[in-house]
């Protein structure tokens, strides 16, 4: 990787002015840049303001922090050792930040927090709703506030204060990236759906109001549409799709199922509705992968004893995704459930509480962790709901399973998602399993790239120019097959090789 | 002059988006300017956030208001009928502010007020120095408050919101730039003498802290040195200097005299303290050219009679540069004064008052106007520092008075000045009237003409690029020119027609 951040640090030699040479301070300093291969750069009042004790404090020795904007490079500010970076994911449930010294390009410390939005509805599109109808500055608020905790937190932590932090890039759907610029939403749900913005913004800290240096460089990723947001294309980006030879698939998996398709030549990319069952939100037991939950399972043969993974060990307070996809693989290979996901009645660990059989994963039925036969099935919905999408996005480009090179799996699934279990329930394609690569925030990730590279801004914004979208909802097959993706592994299996 | 103000509106009939062109508005908007001409165009997160709104309010038909950047073009404002701009001359003493439609170009308004930097010291250095010792904030603040009361009576006597000004363009010499842009000041007055800043500078209303529009352009002149301000290089714009195929005189008298000589080719300044008598510091009676000053004077032959041309007519209150030259014109040539501006005793008009002559110009003695000895002698050592300025400084270049075509005279003595007696006096060169021009406050208009013309933008580099700073004060033959101009018209009267 390129080591080209968004902002950088420049230190400069001037010579000091002399009887012969009275230059004053801002035109010594452009000049200094010029001769230093910066030939247009401009400079906020707030620098100018300080250079002048800067210069003669340091002997006409100066740092300068440097950052990268839409049209050239800006001096954000002077006289510092040391530059800082964030790299933000604004998601929908999580907002997760990355901080990283952008000098030696490491990154120092990540963490992650609810977006506080949630108390407005789960689902974004509620969000959307609630804003049109009055509440769209609470939103906002809420949200700039949220990113700001974790700012706050993250310079604590790290001994940094808000002015060492001088680039900040961000990726989230189309509707957060919104949000997180205070555009409005009005419009993107209704017909023609169409965004306040869809090219890259370039702002400041300031401007955005969060707690970084004021001059900072904020760039938030491009959105394809009001379906495709800067973190699908931020996870391209990581993934590389747009560098393939032959089409490759990706899928990030959030509250939506999130399917883009491509190569160099052509990227598609649409979304659809999988219900929350896939990241966790399944019956009262299913949680987000944090410390605490099982994210593997292993039932013993015909159904007798379970093994468990828990995240970081001890007591399990719940399962996550990937959990629940072994879960209900282990419990269809031992015969516990059958192809619809009903219990058959074999095997042990069963419990009858206020007349509901559930399966018990972990401790007794009333504390512990157990699951019910309407769970299940909710579960199989959004796994039906996933493989037809994949299908029939597939097929509509004239490509079967086997003509993908590789499936990238992102998003909550993408941190342990066990493909084996996948396939085996029919949820993801019957091909190679090598050719399965697990990416987990991508969106994140492709952040982080651009924040330390800033030679991606133009692959960026080639991305976001080639992809076409694609509604699937509107695909007369898609109810065919998702029909028969209700069952374990399909009703039509050869579907699952290819179609 | 040319129409093409530093900010303008422009209004853009933009499709309306549809099934087949779900383009965001933004991209939308930027589209529309590209094909308007304007390629690059960057916008604030204010008017992203407020797009979607206006455009479905005005069905998609948008009026925008850009702006002249150092590198392209600004959007400031949307949905706007009017735009507005000001041209600001900052002067030691005064501001002087007019307002423009910038649509029509027409003039709304003039208004001018003191500098509220004045308790801080008449003099310039004297303020640089407080500013040294610990006082910047107050300054700055004091010229900002002092701004800002000015721009306020505008808007309110036009009816205008701040938010209708959209443009702002300033003149004044280095040190009242500084202060006006909060930059320091503190080198300013030690060797080598270096500004924080000579370029140009493009800030916005809200980083220059002005009640105007936050994302107005503001556009402060450059400097060519601590010497020579941007209130010279609006004024050499204003009279064309830099345009003229022979050489021509450029002199603004305010508290000190500044000199610019030159012509397309070639472009010479220097300034020189002449003390405060020519501004009408001299004496109790002195003024600066208000209503109710005394302008002109005329008096009879054999020293029999008064006559006075008052500014707005009624009681004389004062009088102000051009009258007080007329006043010891008329003197010296009815025989009241002698060259050395001694009473001679002949003449009507004297009173003995406490102890001292004095002579009677309104009113009677006691509660009247009147003039003394040392105050006469006190304007004849402004009268000759300005006239063996403009010697020495014509003569440095090899040139005699006969060589000028022009003489432009600005500031507090263009606009009303009398030639004759300011060269039957000595203090202006003995050339045919016809070439003196006067030009009133050149640092104003020369700052009205760039906000009614951005293509005068390059024009001002140029300038700026082209002037030489030359050293007056160090000139050995200034002293003996100087000690003859103590006399009226001078000691040896030939230098007065070229020398």
């Amino acid at each position: 990787m390129n080591h080209r951040p968004l902002a950088w640090l420049r230190t400069l030699r001037l010579d000091p002015p002399s009887s012969s040479d009275k230059t004053a301070d801002m035109d010594r300093l452009r000049k200094a840049l010029q001769q230093a291969g910066y030939p247009r750069v401009s400079f906020p009042l707030s620098v100018m303001r300080r250079l002048p004790d800067e210069l003669r404090g340091k002997g006409f020795e100066l740092t300068v922090v440097l950052g990268q904007t839409e049209d050239g490079v800006r001096v954000i500010d002077i006289s510092r050792e040391k530059v800082y970076g964030l790299a933000l994911d604004i998601g929908s449930t999580n907002i997760e930040a990355s901080l990283f010294d952008l000098l030696s390009g490491s990154r120092l410390d990540q963490r992650s927090g609810e977006n506080p939005q949630l108390p407005f509805g789960a689902d974004v599109l509620t969000r959307v709703q609630r804003s049109m109808m009055g509440e769209a500055e609470e939103l906002v608020r809420g949200l700039r506030l949220g990113v700001n905790r974790l700012i706050d937190t993250l310079c604590a932590g790290n001994h940094l204060a808000a002015e060492d932090i001088a680039a900040v890039s961000v990726a989230g759907n189309t509707i957060m990236s919104h949000f997180f610029l205070g555009l409005s939403v009005d419009n993107i749900p209704v017909s023609p759906y169409v965004p306040a913005v869809n090219g890259p913004v370039f702002t400041t800290g300031r401007e955005a109001g969060l707690n970084v240096n004021g001059e900072a460089l904020v760039y938030v990723f491009p959105n394809a549409g009001s379906y495709v947001g800067g973190d699908i294309i931020s996870g391209i980006l990581h993934a590389g799709i747009h560098r393939e030879e032959e089409p490759v698939l990706f899928i990030d998996v959030g509250t939506n199922v999130e399917i883009t398709l491509g190569c160099r030549d052509w990227i598609m990319s649409g979304a659809g509705a999988a219900g929350p069952a896939l990241e966790g939100g399944v019956a009262g037991i299913g949680k987000k992968a944090d410390p605490g939950t099982i994210s593997k399972v292993r039932i013993g043969r015909a159904g007798l004893g379970i093994d468990l993974d828990v995240i970081n060990d001890g007591e399990p307070t719940g399962i996550c995704g990937s959990g629940l996809i072994d879960l209900i693989s282990e419990m269809f290979s031992a015969g516990l459930i059958d192809q619809s996901g009903k219990f058959t009645g074999k095997g042990e660990g069963f419990l009858e509480q206020d007349g509901k059989r559930r399966y018990v994963i972990y401790g007794n039925g009333k504390d512990g962790l157990a699951i019910s036969e309407p769970e299940i099935r909710n579960f199989l919905l959004s796994k039906a709901a996933m493989f037809s999408f994949l299908y029939v996005f597939v097929k509509s480009v004239g490509l079967t399973f086997r003509d993908i090179r590789k499936i990238y799996v992102a998003g909550a699934l993408g941190c342990g998602i066990d493909p084996e279990s996948a396939v085996n329930i029919g949820m993801l394609p019957d091909i190679p399993r090598e050719r399965f690569v697990l990416i987990g925030n991508s969106s994140l990730s492709g952040a982080e790239l651009l924040l330390l590279d800033r030679g991606l801004l133009d692959e960026v914004a080639k991305v976001a120019a080639m992809i076409t979208y694609r509604e699937m909802n509107e695909d007369a097959e898609l109810m065919s097959v998702l029909q028969g993706a209700l069952f374990i592994p399909h009703t039509q299996p050869e579907l699952l090789r290819g179609g």
